[in-house]
């Protein structure tokens, strides 16, 4: 208010996408301006600005009175020295912030309205507490198509873009995605080699777990390194055609990184924010054609055919109009696919399918070449309908395990393979009958409580699936740990609830998804 | 997850009702468990167990990796002493979450519902963006009338309840408040002497100003102390019938005090919300009755009639349900009550009323007659009407100021009399013409610019009403405030928007309110 000099102190806490600026509560400006905890404060520095939450304290070794300390987050923004002079001022609300007050009352936003929101929240001008409102009221209000269109539109506009045009050759950058929510469905790290090695651009950057027990990007981690730099990844995919990188943080759709820090704790994740954040990133990314898994199932993040096809089709309003070639797939999601869950049993999947090991799991096998072939049918010299035939004929032919090598190769092969974890406990049936439902959400939190993904070796490693007929005590599933403490968290809910449900044999839920267990 | 053991160190950081823990990054419990920032965490000690976010440190002069930090809301509220040994664990959300979710998804709540959300919302097991969720949900997905009522029934039903029966005598307890957003408003002071003096109890507790230039209790603050302990004010309610004491935070009403911790920055003030807030803190304060005085004007809360019937009889459903009896009065909001805005300012204007001072402001002199006589006439013995000249009668012989210096002794006289603000300065008119408009909201920040409350004697001191003849240059109000630079701040508010709007005197807009002007 009225700008006192104060002095920045980087302070060691991470606030996690949120600046925090810290003043002591003897601070002269603190009383002064009338400062209380949570006042949402500027901070201008040698013609910089950020905004931030204030919290207040009362220990002069974290601050002292003439002292600014900022968060790890908002010292990064605000990008100035410890030391330098800074001045503090109470923070005239963002100018998006009146449009945001219009969506929580009702209104359709612009284009422009969408576009100033995304500016203010990439560049950290949003508390925690106002973009929850932004999460929720748009979740209950629902965005329309165009609402969708102009907040991905407006998410690409404010980050960075990665331009292939020196690595693609002129063909199109393809990418395949999931929209998430099954166990086990490591398909990328299969479809990525065999579109390469029919000489497509298949530059894939995926994401680490959050919640799950396991992200592309740590289970190829558990093959060769993913943290690779851009100048690094492109030199990979001139040499290879792809990789399976850690598409790393913020650069890409940085508003949207942020939005997930609350979508996440909220657990919402309604069709539009859904929609924006994986196109915006898609688009960022540089992909000019995407096939895009929607698995449906009673346990999976979308529960029914209909409500499939809307988020289908509004996946396909947006891209078409971002000029994104996208081949939406529904698949069947009632149950994990593959047999491990964590990083090093799913790597042994893929591995396996890769490799054409009889023991390998076909139904990754079978998931894995469906969509390669959508994927290959975007090449215009493939005609439709023959993409399945050339995905397998890669696969079997040893080609895709030959190009999965050199793509290993490159980003750096693992020096020694991680084992799956020693310490093991077997899940038996309660009674015998017909395996008649696998929840997705429940095997998910047993595998988290193993140690997956941090321990890369845990996990759950499944004999059985869906119309299996089992005897009980006859194993279910296999619990792999590498801590005493953590195989027992892991029994435990898994005695209370193992997530497979026995019964006889015509309850088995046909799959929702028609033609889905076929090949095209 | 797997419960490592951790010594508690306080970090003296306040975090303003949203508990904090700070783990060090090398910490092994937050590689093990996969913890991040912002993470959700259970700290368990000694039987107590509290909710926390999670941040991670960096600094070891912060906390080592074998210390868990509590902000002072967590350590205030865990309750146990540094160095007690401490685990923590990934928090299961707490139960009412899914009744969250059920209201972000449209659906009506229960009573059940509602308490078990405000039971988890007192034990602070809500994070702001959780706050946030629920404030957007209920403003979006408008509260029903009983949901508001079980909203209110819960909010009491988590806190303290005060209880007036020893000081009372068996009489009512009475109570006059306003919804707020009139600058200079300041009836209470005029209110309780005068019904006090009639041998009513009217024990009000007040609040500080938050975004206002000048609470209640701020004003009072002027003139005696305001911050009292509960044992102290039931002495003084016993001796005097009354007291205008600062309300103190959280034990009355302590979910609503969370809740406001988000509905003010997000500034969200949806009816259902209003009425549980004020009602809750009412019922738990002691009050059997209570005039509610509701504005309305083009910038107070309330912009119309209809607006202001509704909301009124929103508070009357839920009043009669919970026992309250309620008079709810809708007046003239279209402009500032008395001459000052700002702590000192406006006790002029109120001393000036009592003492029957012939400069005292007519129309708060008008309006805390009006409120006071509908107080009065809670009284049994009282016929209806009457009360306005019990209290004009009250006022003018001298009983009322009488019954002010009473409670001012009692609650403990400031030695010496603050001054307004010495540095002044005069707004002019711009044009010649009739006072057509008056913001109060635009007042009301150029207050606060000049320093109010913080400087008791900041504020702005009115020199003309609505439908005023003013020539051109004439000052409309005059600055005060202490110190050079915010008197500056103000000059430049006030010379890019006045707050006053000067046109032909046929643009005076009536009053909404129908025999608001009246008496009665």
């Amino acid at each position: 208010m009225n700008g006192q000099t104060l002095s920045i102190r980087r302070i060691g806490i991470d606030t996690w996408r949120e600046n925090v600026a810290y003043l002591h509560r003897d601070c002269p400006v603190v009383r002064a301006a009338g400062f209380q905890a949570l006042s949402k404060v500027a901070v201008q520095a040698n013609g910089a600005t950020i905004l931030a939450v204030l919290n207040v304290v009362d220990d002069d070794r974290i601050v002292q009175a003439c002292e600014l300390g900022l968060s790890e987050d908002a010292f990064a923004r605000l990008g100035i020295a410890e030391g330098h002079p800074a001045q503090i001022d109470h923070a005239e609300p963002p100018d998006s912030i009146a449009a945001l007050h219009r969506k929580i009352d009702g209104e359709r936003l612009s284009r422009q309205d969408l576009l100033a929101i995304m500016r203010d929240v990439a560049a950290a001008r949003y508390t925690k507490v106002e973009l929850a409102a932004f999460v929720v009221a748009t979740h209950q209000n629902e965005l329309d198509r165009d609402e969708v269109l102009h907040l991905t539109e407006a998410m690409i506009a404010v980050g960075e873009r990665i331009d292939w045009r020196h690595e693609r050759g002129g063909g199109p950058v393809v990418d395949k995605h999931c929209i998430g929510g099954i166990p086990g469905n490591r398909t990328s790290m299969i479809v990525v080699p065999i579109v390469t090695a029919h000489g497509m651009c298949c530059p894939k950057t995926s994401s680490r777990a959050i919640t799950s027990p396991a992200g592309t990007a740590d289970t190829m981690e558990v093959l060769a390194d993913v943290e690779l730099p851009l100048a690094r990844l492109k030199q990979i995919v001139r040499d290879t055609g792809g990789c399976l990188a850690w598409g790393g943080t913020a650069a890409l759709s940085p508003a949207d990184d942020i939005l997930i820090s609350v979508e996440r704790p909220l657990a919402i994740d309604s069709p539009g924010q859904m929609v924006a954040s994986i196109l915006s990133k898609k688009v960022a990314a540089g992909s000019t054609h995407l096939v895009l898994d929607i698995p449906v199932g009673p346990s999976a993040k979308v529960r029914s055919l209909p409500e499939a096809q809307r988020l289908k089709r509004l996946f396909e309003y947006v891209a078409a109009r971002l000029g994104l070639q996208l081949d939406a797939v529904i698949t069947d999601g009632r149950q994990p696919i593959g047999r491990g869950i964590g990083p090093v049993l799913e790597a042994r999947d893929v591995m396996q399918v890769l490799a054409g090991d009889p023991r390998a799991p076909q139904d990754l096998r079978q998931k894995a070449l469906r969509l390669a072939g959508r994927v290959i049918e975007f090449d215009p010299d493939v005609r439709g309908g023959d993409g399945w035939r050339i995905a397998r004929d890669i696969l079997e032919s040893g080609r895709a395990l030959a190009q999965m090598n050199r793509i290993i190769d490159a980003q750096g092969r693992r020096a020694q393979a991680v084992a799956p974890g020693a310490l093991t406990l077997e899940v038996p049936a309660p009674a015998g009958g017909t395996v008649v439902g696998i929840d997705n959400l429940r095997l998910a939190r047993i595998a988290r409580l193993t140690g997956a993904p941090q321990v890369p070796g845990a996990g759950v490693l499944l004999h059985h699936a869906l119309g299996d007929a089992v005897r009980q005590g006859e194993p279910l599933y296999t619990l792999h740990a590498q801590h005493a403490a953590d195989l027992e968290f892991a029994r435990r809910m898994a005695g209370a609830d193992s997530g497979f449900e026995i019964g006889a044999a015509e309850r088995l839920p046909r799959d929702i998804v028609p033609g889905a267990a076929g090949l095209a």
